[in-house]
């Protein structure tokens, strides 16, 4: 298993009365997480849906732990943690420095053009299936930030 | 030429950190005016989609005048100024009881399924053709609300 | 325990590639419905704030059922499950006619303006243990839609 | 005057039933923008918020030359036009490549926390009145781009 890392600031837009992130970016920023999940596995979601396959989340969890601020700089560390026939669920932990600040899963579901259910496409298996890169473990603070 | 009139409360969400609804949605609130203006002209814009007719925003303005918070009732005046070949401008007004806190236009180029520019489909063209309703000009507040 | 009932359409701005609602819209979605449970309670979420009371959502989950699309008017369900001593649990049923297309819960902490968990406000505790409205229980399509 | 950079790609948040970024992303592009201009100048918008000076957007204005597509990079150039009293007006040009893909203009009021409009910070004045940057003049593609 792989994770992948996406590095952003949190924008103004996305802050709201309270001053503070608002809770209903945090499944907008797994999305980018989850498409640089893929890149770094050699896959793009774009092309993947041009051909037909398509990601629906069927199901969303995110535990807020500690508020985050309009322009502080977040880590996002993306992994899959099952793959099933045709679904893989798929963690997040966000971190600002070595504070863990939220995490998060998604079931996902694949699905043809049509709304049906289908495989998990090979190539995806395929990568996820490669052995896991060094290091990182999804309950630590990843290494460069440890 | 007619007005839509859609009333709607401001959304925590769309609030920022200056706890004031956030500049980029009203675009948002405009295009939900668009929507009801074709429904009261008997147009259904996802009909229209269907059929291969997409109305792009080609040019947005919005001026806004007074800050609106969060829960405030508004409502928003949306009409079309010009018609064109393939293009209409929609100007749009919003309302917070008597006071205009804001105003905008958008170009609307009407395109076919593979982004070239259409003519104005005939239904919208009569539609909006069709005599003015009575009463609001635009320039003041609406008769329900002067 | 009372439900509050919202009844409002998909946007346009809130569908995605997919053609479909974002499934990050349903969170935003869900703020209007606590923001009408209040409202039926007798209670302003502004006015708390104001007051230094902050509902922070500390865990969010969501179930997607069925794609809901551009223009499709939904009805929102929104009742508290649970009462604690600074903590509730917010449920949620998103409806399509007689179609369950999504449910959730939130769990809402509440805060002072030191970010510190406070106790329920009082008014809202006994708003909630009010004898329950006839008829809806969550689990069957509300009465008017069944 | 100078111009700030940002590079980033379209989110699938981003884009609407179109399979395009939709319209009212573009302001919230725009203040990424504007925050990175301030960032290049030595200045630190949270920070100026916590001191009481506030850039509210009067008046917004936006071309769409050409849609913009899920994970596309675009580079943002943001400048500094004009500076008043109490305001200055931003100017965006978003590329994807060496195409121009859309334009824009805003107008930022500077106002206090009780919302009246006051002067242009020192700091901001003074480093928006430093000489400009080699090179590229808004006009023609960033250097690295043309």
């Amino acid at each position: 298993m792989r994770a992948a890392r996406t590095r952003f600031r949190v924008r103004y837009a996305e802050t709201d009365g309270q001053r503070i992130a608002h809770h209903a970016v945090y499944p907008v920023w797994f999305e980018m997480g989850r498409a640089d999940l893929l890149r770094d596995l050699g896959l793009d979601y774009g092309a993947m849906e041009e051909a037909g396959t398509f990601m629906v989340v069927a199901d969303l969890h995110v535990r807020y732990r500690r508020p985050v601020h309009y322009d502080e700089e977040l880590v996002l560390e993306t992994t899959v943690r099952e793959t099933g026939r045709s679904s893989v669920v798929v963690v997040y932990c966000l971190w600002r420095d070595d504070v863990q600040v939220a995490t998060g899963e998604t079931l996902m579901v694949m699905v043809g053009s049509e709304g049906r259910p289908i495989s998990v496409p090979s190539a995806l298996r395929d990568a996820l299936a490669a052995p896991r890169a060094e290091g990182w473990q999804g309950d630590a603070p990843p290494p460069d930030l440890a």
